[in-house]
């Protein structure tokens, strides 16, 4: 039996299926404290069989080396019971000898969308979700990228919007990607939840201005033929074609791939790129 | 017989060598047209041998995918002649069956500074240089990146020093690193050539700034666990400490990796990385 887990920071996905991401049955409820969380997530893959092996796509900071001693830890966070919880070993004690694959959610996503979604058969593909924070999975040579932890794509700090002087949600930095374009951040500035401004309110212009910076810098870095754009805030009507015509512009011709279009595209599976990812990751 | 070419804007390295990055013996001339340039470098080999394979660190845009046809092309460029010349065709025809190994040229210098030089031992590094332009080669996860193209990390748009109104340099983007702190940035900046400016100039202050903010985007998205700068502007006294004491404090934090000392460091091989690096390619 093949089985994955979505952990997000406000729900848990857990599901069996295929390695080449079929879904044959999932289950999602609410994240609450660890222990519970995992109890009920291991309850309900023990009603329908043993696995042999379980994706695990992870909310962040969390240990995704496993070379590292701390493997599978979630690192220092704000999220309350869940700094240093270890979230293989009840999986491993409740199944052992299964074969656990662990990999932040967004890159898990970011499999999903490249391997059968909205970037199949492309090698070089970012996959960003704007919610109540932003983070990406990035796949760079066919590879999803770690790096020296993993990449941390909400904190990227991007040029300030001429005559955009609102101050930044984020604790940490102010003017980054997440302290300026996330929900909160939208929230805040207009004063006004970003799925009750209309399309052609300035905050899209606004948001589109951020998040092209954002993919203005992944071409400079790890150059990607394709973004996928998902999450909440994404859903809102022509944010994709807005920052992909920015994106070209800011460019001014000197990223070839940027000529391609469509370049910035919604997702295919929205809500079940993340465990989709996570069934991929047993086929690794 | 391992041979190794570094096809640089100005100047030109041929080498033999080991894929250790051993170099038995080198010989450094300008480069200037291309099929001159190549017979030089051909007639040298030549001389010492049949290379069964060679490594080469080349200057982009280049086409360094082994999958496209374009494979070896120089892509358009400002450089007058080199457009489309494609620098593997006539190192094949002088050597027939030899095989070519094909990187930019920072990645190859990442390469030689990651496995034997300033960060020996890791797996996620970038090297930068910063001369008439900036350029840099990532090792991510124990890989060189090369993504869509290869990366551009010269063209990465960052946020404006407060108090800087200098247009910047870059004919494509104004306002990116190579804009804003190339060489040539420096000079047309301050009217001084970097060279001549001393270590307590307020250049540096600038030039640490801009620099500080590649590095946490680098951070965000391929996060390395040192950097390595070089090139002839970096040879400013002081600059890469004041480069790092400035990304440890913007990172405020985050960025478990930036906290380790030293995080910005010279290159151990400075003219050499490049065809040290090209040598090691052909080990890989």
């Amino acid at each position: 039996m093949i089985a994955a887990m979505e952990l997000g920071g406000t729900k848990t996905v857990v599901a069996i299926g295929e390695s080449d991401g079929t879904l044959i049955e999932e289950y999602r409820f609410p994240t609450t404290k660890p222990e519970e969380t995992f109890q009920t997530a291991i309850e309900w893959f023990a009603k329908r069989g043993v696995p042999t092996k379980i994706g695990i796509a992870a909310f962040g900071p969390v240990q995704i080396n496993p070379k590292a001693a701390n493997w599978g830890d979630i690192l220092p966070t704000p999220k309350p019971h869940w700094s240093g919880f270890s979230i293989t070993k009840s999986l491993l004690e409740a199944f052992p000898g299964v074969e656990i694959t662990l990999e932040t959610d967004v890159n898990a996503a970011c499999l999903a969308e490249a391997r059968i979604g909205a970037a199949a058969g492309l090698d070089n593909v970012v996959y960003i979700t704007i919610g109540t924070g932003i983070g990406a999975g990035v796949l760079c040579d066919g590879r999803l990228l770690h790096g020296a932890l993993h990449p941390e794509f909400g904190h990227l700090i991007t040029p300030r919007k001429d005559g955009d002087d609102f101050a930044g949600a984020c604790s940490f930095h102010g003017i980054c990607l997440e302290g300026m374009a996330s929900g909160p951040a939208i929230e805040q500035r207009w004063g006004i939840p970003g799925g009750q401004l209309p399309p052609e309110h300035a905050a899209w212009d606004t948001e589109a201005w951020y998040l092209a910076h954002g993919i203005l810098s992944l071409l400079a870095i790890a150059p990607p033929e394709r973004v996928v754009i998902g999450g909440g805030v994404s859903q809102a009507e022509g944010l994709h074609e807005k920052t992909e015509a920015l994106v070209r512009k800011l460019a001014a011709g000197y990223f070839p791939a940027v000529e391609n279009s469509p370049y910035v595209v919604p997702p295919k599976f929205e809500q079940e790129a993340g465990i989709r990812g996570a069934l991929m990751l047993t086929g690794m």
